[in-house]
């Protein structure tokens, strides 16, 4: 049995705010569409305050245009390049190429989606504590290490579902990016 | 004039909860000790919830060591290798080396070090809201992009003043690492 079709195991994260480590790579792993999600620190380390996962996903379509009620989010982006469009609340968007070492920051009830647009890319994200766990409710836990296959696209019941949970607000009429 | 010599601009930071991004190096330079600090985020975009910067150090001797008052904080490994020592609440301590991609987490109380022990390291970090502001407090603020060619050493006096302000307590008694 290869590490692909594995059970994901338990959390490896202590799940109250004492010390750890992690290898890379190591986290809650999930996938959702194209994109492997790696959690590394909940909310429940940091007494509700952040949380920390990374993302890898090859190049792609845009994600739906969404925001996060409540919940502020960063983009740092590890490795390869990433385009970010976020409404800056004014009546314009922010639109950016963001490569490796560079930043973005979305803050929460602004709309925004972002499009992987290198051969592969890693991004690092910090979210307001909570909001870290949408990707394993919307998509699935996994133990693999890579980016899946075949997308894992969710039932419309599934993501709503989790998208209620987790505060997250998709708007499928906004254009942003094409 | 070179950037070396220059004055440190104003920040490029919002100061409140809007959307921006910064391109790999931008954001609060500050020269403490042999590092360099760079502050990505505060506690003013994120309505005090969690604050993001990077640090870089050439290989050099452990830093003094500290706990943070009601601060949480993250390592994550950009690029090198970096020692961390933190003490586990419960007698023991955690002492682990960490390259990149890895992370480490000290949770607010816990007792910490670390040693860059790479060539030239770099870190991402995460902590609650405010405290990313001790680094340029402590040390100084600067248009430089490397680290210091000389260590940057505060007085004891700007030192205390700004471990007081930040709730940074330093334990000059503690031994964790050689």
């Amino acid at each position: 049995m290869t590490a692909e079709f594995a059970t994901p195991g338990p959390s490896p994260l202590p799940g109250t705010p004492l010390p750890y480590v992690l290898e890379a790579g190591e986290g809650e792993r999930a996938h959702l569409f194209d994109q492997l999600f790696t959690v590394l620190l909940s909310g429940d380390e940091t007494d509700g305050q952040f949380g920390v996962f990374t993302m890898e996903a090859p190049k792609g379509r845009a994600i739906p245009v969404h925001s996060h009620t409540g919940v502020h989010e960063i983009f740092y982006v590890l490795d390869g390049k990433v385009r970010v469009v976020v409404e800056d609340g004014d009546g314009g968007t922010l639109d950016e190429v963001l490569t490796t070492g560079d930043f973005g920051y979305v803050p929460a009830g602004h709309r925004h989606t972002f499009r992987v647009e290198s051969h592969r890319a890693r991004t690092l994200g910090v979210n307001t504590g909570g909001f870290e766990r949408f990707f394993g409710a919307a998509g699935e836990r996994t133990a693999s290490r890579m980016p899946p296959a075949r997308p894992v696209v969710p039932s419309p019941e599934q993501l709503g579902e989790a998208a209620r949970a987790y505060r997250n607000e998709f708007h499928l009429d906004a254009h942003l990016l094409d």
